[in-house]
C-alpha cells in the first residue's frame, strides 16, 4: 500500500488537523465527537446545512463548509458512516434558532445514523429536516445501499441549499429546494482502478488491465458491467446516456454539467472527457448553462470519473451563482 | 496504460477543447499554434503576463488564464516545450502596449524556446523581458535542465505577478517582482509512483512497491534518492529541511506554505501532509501567512507531493490576496 500517511488509524484526524491548520478563518475542527464547523457557526437566524458521511471522498464534505454552503461537515472514519453523536453535537453547534437542514447520502449506515441524531436533536427542541440523496442511475440496490446510492449530486445541492440559506430561506423552503435538487439530478460513475481502503491495506476490488467498471458506487461497490477499456468518447456514452434517459432530460432543458474525477484521475482526462460530455449534452438539445470540472467527491486514489445533470431553473442558477467561501470551492466573494 | 483519453496525440487537443467548452467566460482556445488566451484580452494598457510548458501539469498553465493571473498560456505536447510559434503568437496577441513578460520554468527547452520567441517578438516592435524560475532543490542540474528545475514556485509567481499587472505596474516592476518571487521561492518534490506519457505507453520509470524517490522532477526526472517508504511526518521531514535550509528561510520570516499534488494523490493525504509540513514551519519560527493545499503543478497521475517556501513581503501578501478569476484559483471577485 503507498500511502501518503502516518498510520491507518490517524489519517482522519490528521487530516482534519491539516484542514483546520489551513483555514483558521473559514473552518474550525472540534474533537470528540470530530466535526468540521463554518468558523463563525452558530449563524443566528440562519438555516443551518449540515451533511457528513465516510472519509475517503475529499474535498466532500468538509472541503464545503464555509459561508454559502455547509455549516458544518462530520467525517467518519475512510469509508464509514458518522456516528449520531457526531450528527447531534454538530448539529446543536451549528443550530442559529432557524432550523438544521441534514443532507443525507443513501447508504443504510448514513441514513439511520442521521435518523438518530435528527431524532435526538429534535428531543433538545431543535427543528430537523433531513433529505436524502440517491442520484445515482447505475444500479437499484447495492452493497451497503437500498434503492439508488447518493453521490455526485450532493455537492450540488450542498451548494444550491447552502446558499438559500444563507440568502435568509426558511427551513420549510431550503428542505423542499434539496428535494428538487435531488428529483432533478442523475449521475453515474466508472473506474479504472481500485482504492485502497488504509485499514485494509489492499485494494476493495481488483481490475485487470484492460478492464473497467462502469456503474461504480464511490466506495468501489459493484456496478453495471466489467467491461474492457473503451476510448474516452465511448466512456462518456456509457455514462451520459442511461444519465439521460433516466430523468428523462429533454430538449430545451437548461442543465449543470458535472465531470467529476474518482480522485486519482489528471485534470487533462477530465477535460477530455468534458469535452464528449459537453458535446452530447448540446446534441440531445440540453442547454449547458453552469458546469464544474474537477475532482470534489473521491474514493481515495481511484481513477475514474463520474458524470452528472442537474436540470436547473432560475431560481437553482442564481443560488448557484451565489458567493461561496469553502476550502474547495470559491468564488464571487 | 489506463487512461480516459481518445488517442495519444489527440489529448491535448481535446483537453483544450474542453475547457474551452467549460470556461467560455474566462478564456478562448486559439488553435494552430495552440494557446489558451484570456476571453478579454489584449487589455490595453496592462503589462501581459504570459507563461507555458510541456502539457500533463494541469491545471497548470492554462489553468490560470483569466483576470489577475495569466494573459495567455501555451501548451506544449505532453512533457514537451511549446514552439517558438506557439509563444511569438500569444505574445502578440496579448500585448496591451505595455509590454510581456514571459515566466519560463528552467528547462532547456523551454529556455530556448522562449528565447527565441522573444527575440521574434521584440524584432516586431514589442516590449518583452523573461523570468526563468528554478527553485527546486532537489539537484543542480538534471535531464532537460542547466541548473535547478523550475517547479512549483511558477504557480505562486504566476499568482502574484499577475496580479501586480493588472493593478496596472509597468512591465520593469513586474519583472523585478517576478525575480523576487524566483529568489525567496524553494521546492522540492517525491513520488510514489510513476506516470505514464500516453505516447510512451508504459510508465516512465519504475518504484518497487516499498520504493519512493526523493526530489522527483514534475517529468520524473530523477532526484536526491530512491529509498524505502516513510511514514508521512518523516516525508515532510526530508522535504522541509532542505528547503528551509537552502534560502535559508529564517525564524520571523512570513511565508507561503503550498503543499502540492502530484496528480494521483488524494486531498486527504495533501492533508495529513500540510498538518506536518505546518508544524515545522512554526518550529522554525517562521509565520505561514498563506497556504495552499491542492493538486496544482501535476505530473499526470503521478502520487507524489512536493512541498514549497516562498518568503514574502506585505507587497506580495496583497498581491497574492487580489482577485482571481481563472479555471482553477478564483477568489475574491
Amino acid at each position: 500500500m503507498k500511502k501518503l500517511i502516518n498510520a491507518p488509524d490517524a489519517v482522519v484526524d490528521e487530516a482534519l488537523d491539516g484542514m483546520a491548520a489551513a483555514h483558521p478563518g473559514l473552518i474550525k475542527v472540534v474533537r470528540n465527537p470530530n466535526y468540521v464547523i463554518r468558523a463563525d457557526a452558530p449563524v443566528r437566524g440562519k438555516v443551518a446545512v449540515i451533511s457528513g458521511g465516510g472519509s475517503g471522498h475529499e474535498p466532500m464534505h468538509g472541503g464545503f463548509v464555509g459561508r454559502g454552503m455547509l455549516d458544518a461537515a462530520c467525517p467518519g472514519a475512510v469509508f464509514t458512516s458518522p456516528t449520531p453523536d457526531q450528527m447531534l453535537e454538530a448539529t446543536k453547534a451549528v443550530d442559529g434558532g432557524a432550523g438544521v437542514l441534514h443532507i443525507v447520502k443513501n447508504y443504510t449506515g448514513d441514513v439511520m445514523n442521521f435518523e438518530m441524531a435528527a431524532d435526538l436533536a429534535k428531543a433538545e427542541g431543535i427543528d430537523v429536516e433531513s433529505v436524502v440523496i440517491n442520484d445515482d442511475v447505475a444500479v437499484k440496490d447495492s452493497t451497503w445501499t437500498a434503492g439508488r446510492r447518493g453521490v455526485a449530486t450532493t455537492v450540488l445541492a450542498e451548494k444550491i441549499c447552502g446558499a438559500a440559506a444563507e440568502a435568509g430561506r426558511k427551513l420549510a423552503d431550503v428542505t423542499a429546494l434539496c428535494r428538487k435538487v435531488n428529483d432533478n439530478g442523475r449521475t453515474m460513475g466508472m473506474a479504472l482502478t481500485a482504492c485502497t481502503v488504509p485499514h485494509a491495506g489492499k485494494p476493495s476490488f481488483t481490475l485487470a488491465e484492460d478492464e473497467m467498471e462502469i456503474g461504480i458506487g464511490i466506495h468501489g461497490e459493484p456496478g453495471r458491467q466489467r467491461v474492457k477499456i473503451e476510448p474516452a468518447d465511448r466512456i462518456v456514452e456509457m455514462l451520459m446516456t442511461p444519465v439521460i434517459e433516466d430523468l428523462p432530460f429533454k430538449a430545451g432543458d437548461d442543465v449543470l454539467l458535472f465531470v467529476n474525477g474518482m480522485g486519482g484521475t489528471p485534470l487533462v482526462e477530465l477535460y477530455v472527457l468534458y469535452r464528449k460530455a459537453h458535446e452530447i449534452a448540446e446534441k440531445h438539445g440540453l442547454r449547458v448553462v453552469r458546469n464544474l470540472v474537477g475532482s470534489y467527491i473521491t474514493s481515495l486514489e481511484m481513477a475514474g470519473t463520474s458524470i452528472t445533470l442537474l436540470k436547473m431553473d432560475a431560481d437553482m442558477v442564481s443560488l448557484w451563482d451565489a458567493p461561496v467561501v469553502t476550502p474547495a470551492l470559491r468564488w464571487g466573494a
